[in-house]
């Protein structure tokens, strides 16, 4: 079987689920531990994720390196990779992007939907492009080995970064906005930009970023990956599911609103739906990568392509970009 | 030429404080990067280091394990180890105690000359001895690798100390009580129950913790180091020198008041002599290493005793201090 990674969850986690990812083979899982937190707020929620590394070392560990995947692999365990979805870990401090790599981020969004002091979010009405720290940060991110993650922020933003960014970026869970029109989807000169300069897309399951949401068919989505691979080639291509399970409804409005208004936010939702979507019924949880796999073979990708999109893209991604600049070949050099 | 290590140094860092400890070949380096701070400030004070770390790479590095050493020695540059000489940086919050291994401490003091969450300080007129979360604290220290340093605490909580960690503990910087009695200089008691689970003993060059301060000849501070050796081998034995060099005195007054009191307290000091005290002339800087080296040849250690009390000691105690406890043998077993 080949490596198998996605690279974006955020659930409500538990035994049962670090028990579902070894069942549906899942080598690593680049996990969400930060929305609105501050930094001493995602310190806390790392001290819990050691404790779940303390209690189910048989089944979790925490990933670091590319390596770690393999490790995983041998160890019939799966490498949890943290990542934030909001620089508001790193608060107004530039230093913190060094010490939340130390701690094990390994993947930072610039901004989520709203404005942020780094970039904007796809939800503002305006997009003035990366704002002065944005440009310090992604440069301090690029040193230490940081990913720079496009998945909620708006055009402009995303294409500054990916110019200014000395190393591949990456969008991790997010589709092609010509195949369903969302918000959150990205556009063809965002996709085409991120993959030639050696970037990664994460196809998301996350129904409102699919065509028809939870209704969307496996046929349907893999066309959509094939479509993607036809444009812009395979090697750019794995999967960040963005599955949200288990939780509550109250999380999604948390993940909305945070601390930033006093009101609702949908988001994507709505008044008439204001909960988590329906996940699709090919698409529970992290034992239904089998379903997906078969599903990209189905319409047409060879073993290699496939074992590509179900996690050696991301592995060869993890293997450039985890570690101190200097340990590595800068983008541009290595075009 | 052999291993050279400090186990306790708090200078007002900079470039020219490095280059002499280069000069002086010294491969290693516990520094104090915490008296009172709480973990934000504590995290501040790892950015100033990270900040010097990448300003002069070609002196300094991080240390983490003993291998750090070796390869501080093969490449010429100087290992820092981080310390705190409080709990404080751990608040009241026991995951930080994982969180500040991660991010590099190596050494934390239970309690600072006051009572602590943990335990008592040597200036508190009663030491009931351990806290119900300075066991707890133990324990998970043992666990990630963090060791205990009893420098400046109190008899009964350092004994407790030494019986309730499985792994042996540490006093980085000071001397034996028999030789002067200085409130922060130990015991035979102790000195003795430390040398019998395999601590270490760092001697002190800090003025008030050598006899007639100051003005203590090499001599003398090298038959004193061959009396503790006869008495309790010399295997326990290195140095922590307590260097603090190149502060202004509102720095001392600051390790001795903090936050806790709003009056002046003059710790080791007096009214009369308020200030950081004169250097011994034979010891001022990281360049006069040799000098002491010297000085242990001159009182007779041969040179096997001479390398383990000038780093070796140190070196062998962070090979088995600094990994989590499943890695290696714990204290009762290797017993």
């Amino acid at each position: 079987m080949t490596y198998r990674i996605d690279c974006l969850q955020y659930a409500n986690w538990s035994e049962k689920i670090f028990r579902q990812m070894r069942q549906g083979g899942v080598d690593a899982v680049h996990v969400t531990i930060a929305y609105h937190e501050n930094f001493r707020e995602t310190v806390l929620n790392i001290e819990r994720w050691n404790r779940w590394f303390e209690q189910f070392p048989t089944l979790i560990f925490q990933g670091r390196t590319g390596a770690d995947v393999r490790l995983a692999r041998e160890t019939g365990r799966t490498a949890i990779f943290f990542g934030f979805q909001n620089p508001s870990p790193i608060e107004d401090d530039i230093g913190l992007v060094e010490i939340a790599h130390t701690l094990g981020a390994r993947f930072m969004q610039l901004s989520y939907n709203n404005q942020s002091l780094l970039a904007t979010g796809c939800y503002e009405a305006e997009d003035p492009g990366l704002t002065r720290m944005g440009r310090e940060v992604i440069t301090e991110m690029n040193r230490v080995g940081l990913v720079v993650d496009m998945s909620h922020s708006a055009d402009r933003s995303t294409l500054e970064a990916i110019a200014h960014s000395t190393r591949p970026i990456a969008i991790t869970h997010a589709n092609p906005h010509v195949w369903t029109p969302a918000l959150r989807n990205k556009s063809d000169d965002i996709i085409k930009a991120l993959a030639e300069s050696g970037g990664m897309l994460g196809f998301s399951l996350y129904p409102h970023h699919l065509k028809d949401k939870g209704d969307c068919t496996l046929e349907g989505f893999c066309e959509m990956v094939a479509r993607t691979a036809e444009r812009f080639g395979t090697q750019c291509l794995g999967l960040g599911s963005d599955l949200c399970q288990d939780h509550p409804d109250s999380v999604v409005e948390w993940m909305r609103t945070g601390r930033w208004t006093k009101h609702m936010d949908f988001g994507e939702g709505s008044a008439a739906a204001p909960g988590f979507p329906e996940m699709p019924a090919w698409f529970r949880d992290n034992r239904d990568f089998d379903t997906i796999e078969s599903g990209l073979r189905a319409v047409g990708f060879d073993a290699e392509e496939t074992a590509g999109v179900m996690g050696e893209n991301w592995l060869r991604f993890f293997d450039n970009s985890f570690s101190a600049a200097n340990n590595v070949v800068a983008k541009k050099a290595a075009e």
